[in-house]
């Protein structure tokens, strides 16, 4: 039986959703959180939608694994939620799919949130979640410059390392809505797929733009240079979200 | 001088506010943070509205203390934040006050928050924030039980220890409202003034009213007793944030 699963997780201390020796991941505590359940001690994989850096969070990663055994989706859920080692991942919600399901393959879109807390002083509560920016952002500025990320656009210069794993640097965002509400500022990015640390330097962007460091127009230029620069920064991970994926 | 600043912190890694000889408080944070300050090396005693309980958050704490030394606000603000040791807790404003000024004494009323997540699964993000209830709450219920808090009472079976400190157990409930937003439910408690536990043991009751544990009209039984009983549970204080101090 193929299950699809949705995971919340709170990133703060996971090296992000990739198996690596040594380091606590979100994928790994999965699997070992699935593993008792497996019939005759086999290994479970755990296949993500993708990957989630250090300290990115997650409300809605999608994942499919394997299982040789008869249960509900309420059962899975609270088995491996009671597998879990602690609670700051959660499977949220489990169907049972196709064989050929691909958590990877299948996903046409995905939405990423990226949370700012803009005052002089970070709110204790909010650290957690959001980028702290206490220069003043010019709202305007940032949604002239988010309306050109918007369509598709070879993105190379918008992300580190971008042919890692990947042989077209080319995506389409597809909206970037920006709200506002005090000083929280949230901007969200949905589009059909992501380079490496693509939504952080978006993100990152967006802010230079909005303390002034950097004009609106300037996202053309870059996105047509295709090369990386000092000019694009990435905006700390705790600030980003997976938010849904969708199929 | 004296001053009086508001203090917002995330209570997760704080024995509380009060100082205590071998554990973390966010009252010792903030004394060790304004010594430097201090001329001729004495002690700084901040003085703040009442105690919060280990795992307690506070959004508005409000502290009084004296310094002998020329600041403006956005100048003491910078320094005591620049000299606590975690961002878990900010001075988010300070003022000059009468000399006279206290804390404590001066407080005519308080707001605290109370806040839940009820769902089947504790969503990781909002773990730390939130207790979490599993069994649907019936809201309707919990309004007719909160109904009967409000108004002066003699509040000791609603309270653990109830005359620790104090000579009255006697206390005005303002307000208590209700607010939920899907999973989201949050009790807002107001009152002039609270006893030791007093909103976790409320918030339990209402909790337990919630899920058909107790009847609303228990309420008014259970005052009259003024006696503290296992019906009488304390929420857990991660749910808890002592929102504001009115003076």
């Amino acid at each position: 039986m193929r299950w699809k699963i949705t995971i919340a997780y709170d990133g703060t201390d996971f090296h992000g959703w990739q198996k690596q020796i040594g380091f606590r991941t979100v994928q790994q505590d999965l699997e070992k959180a699935i593993s008792p359940l497996v019939t005759e001690g086999a290994n479970v994989a755990v296949n993500g939608s993708g990957r989630t850096d250090a300290g990115v969070h997650a409300h809605g990663q999608i994942a499919h694994f394997d299982l040789d055994r008869d249960m509900t989706p309420h059962q899975l859920r609270r088995a491996i939620n009671g597998n879990l080692p602690s609670d700051d991942v959660r499977v949220m919600h489990a169907e049972t799919v196709a064989p050929d399901f691909d958590a990877r393959r299948d996903a046409v879109s995905k939405e990423y949130r990226y949370r700012i807390w803009n005052a002089e002083i970070m709110d204790p509560s909010e650290r957690r979640t959001r980028a702290h920016v206490t220069k003043p952002l010019d709202l305007p500025a940032i949604h002239a410059a988010a309306r050109l990320f918007i369509g598709t656009h070879d993105f190379a210069a918008f992300s580190a390392n971008p042919l890692r794993e990947v042989e077209s640097t080319v995506r389409t965002v597809h909206s970037i809505e920006i709200f506002s509400d005090g000083p929280a500022v949230e901007f969200r990015v949905t589009g059909n797929g992501f380079l490496y640390k693509m939504v952080r330097s978006i993100s990152g962007f967006l802010i230079a733009v909005g303390i002034g460091r950097e004009k609106p127009e300037a996202v053309d230029e870059i996105i047509a240079s295709k090369i990386r620069t000092a000019r694009v920064e990435s905006a700390v991970p705790q600030g980003l979200t997976l938010w849904r994926v969708f199929y």
